[in-house]
């Protein structure tokens, strides 16, 4: 084991800064410097929601994502593009590690549950100290937001990406009782026939910036197919007042 | 509106007092009174993981399920003496609310996941101001607690009961990119099988009590089919190391 240098994962919720831990308070406090991820241009939601616990003087990294919306993602310029981003930014912090300092990288989220934090950890973590702290979902603050109990009991809940195409989407729905679609942006239209194909569409939701002060929910009923942005989500409860 | 009583209902996460938030702190501070679920002659978890942020002299209200271990839970002796707890413990929370005192109920993990409190929820919320406090999930602190990455991407993730016939377990695993199957309990021996015949199980990790200082972790491949505590996990990442 080297000296000094520790890796920290650090989940900061869904949104809303009441929603951060102890544990991710605890770390940003020590932390020498703290990475985040931001698309070029953009502030960085994780720092939004953190950054008034960084310490004193703290050293900020911030990991640009390469610009890479023309390109699609199955092309091979955009996954080369994506992984030299991974792997320059996996160099960065690992050297300041090898400087003994305390890194945290903030994720919005649960690190370890659909976030770009994961390509750094199997890049970092066999290799230096690392400590995980969970944080609260973006889905559990989605669902905590419009007060709707999601799942129950026996229920089986499934999580899909909008992504997904149109019949793969209605068959998962119709074989699951409780379910998050997520990534919604420009899937909206093929996830509400997918939803009324299987018979979900009266009880799905639509719920925009989740725990933020100017969240929007709809029946996913009455949403226009208009724009929606890529972090939308869907939510389809599972558990519908059974007492 | 009444004045005054308002019902919260508190997720304070998997077990590691740490992983509190901030807002469910701030909701334990202002409550008058807290509400736990225990199984009779147990203390509740959710309550040793939160009283140190009870406020001086807050009176506590124990829910305390009725012993029913002996009956099946498709009886309806079963059904009816779960639904007659709940009504009650309803009845005694609103008593509170219609004082005017504000209630906190306690749940381990996040509220609306899979949470005995939805079904107070679904008695009380209709009728007095309730605000929710997401939490960490007993899912997310068993996956960090391991440091494994559980899903990415456009994967699909499943949470599974282990209560299901070995079949669809078989079936939805063979299914699913990455998946969660909760409580294992007596059904270890079922869920081992089905991961095997689904081409899971070498990737399959048991966890017990994930985030408490006595965690227990091993490959499920070498987990003896002795027994296994109702709230025991299985995790299965559906993302194994790629950049």
């Amino acid at each position: 084991m080297r000296n000094g240098g520790c890796l920290i994962d650090v989940g900061v919720g869904p949104g809303d800064p009441g929603l951060v831990t102890l544990n991710a308070i605890a770390a940003l406090q020590k932390a020498d410097v703290v990475a985040h991820f931001a698309k070029a241009g953009n502030a960085s939601n994780a720092r939004t929601i953190a950054a008034c616990h960084f310490k004193d003087g703290v050293e900020e990294l911030a990991l640009l994502y390469p610009v890479t919306t023309e390109i699609p993602k199955t092309d091979a310029a955009y996954r080369e593009a994506i992984r030299d981003f991974y792997d320059g930014a996996a160099t960065a912090i690992a050297s300041h590690l090898e400087d003994g300092k305390t890194v945290a990288v903030i994720a919005e989220g649960d690190p370890l549950f659909y976030s770009s934090y994961m390509h750094l950890h199997v890049r970092l973590a066999a290799r230096y100290p690392t400590e995980i702290v969970a944080g609260v979902t973006g889905m559990s603050g989605c669902w905590s937001a419009v007060g709707t109990p999601i799942a129950q009991g026996d229920d089986v809940f499934t999580v899909l990406p909008g992504t997904l195409p149109e019949y793969e989407l209605e068959r998962r729905l119709a074989d699951s009782d409780a379910a998050v679609v997520m990534k919604i942006g420009r899937h909206l239209a093929k996830v509400r026939r997918a939803l009324e194909r299987a018979g979900r569409l009266d009880r799905a939701i639509y719920v925009e910036r989740g725990t933020m002060t100017n969240a929007a929910v709809i029946p996913l009923a009455d949403k226009l197919d208009t724009a929606a942005p890529y972090f939308a989500m869907v939510l389809v409860p599972g558990w519908e007042g059974r007492r």
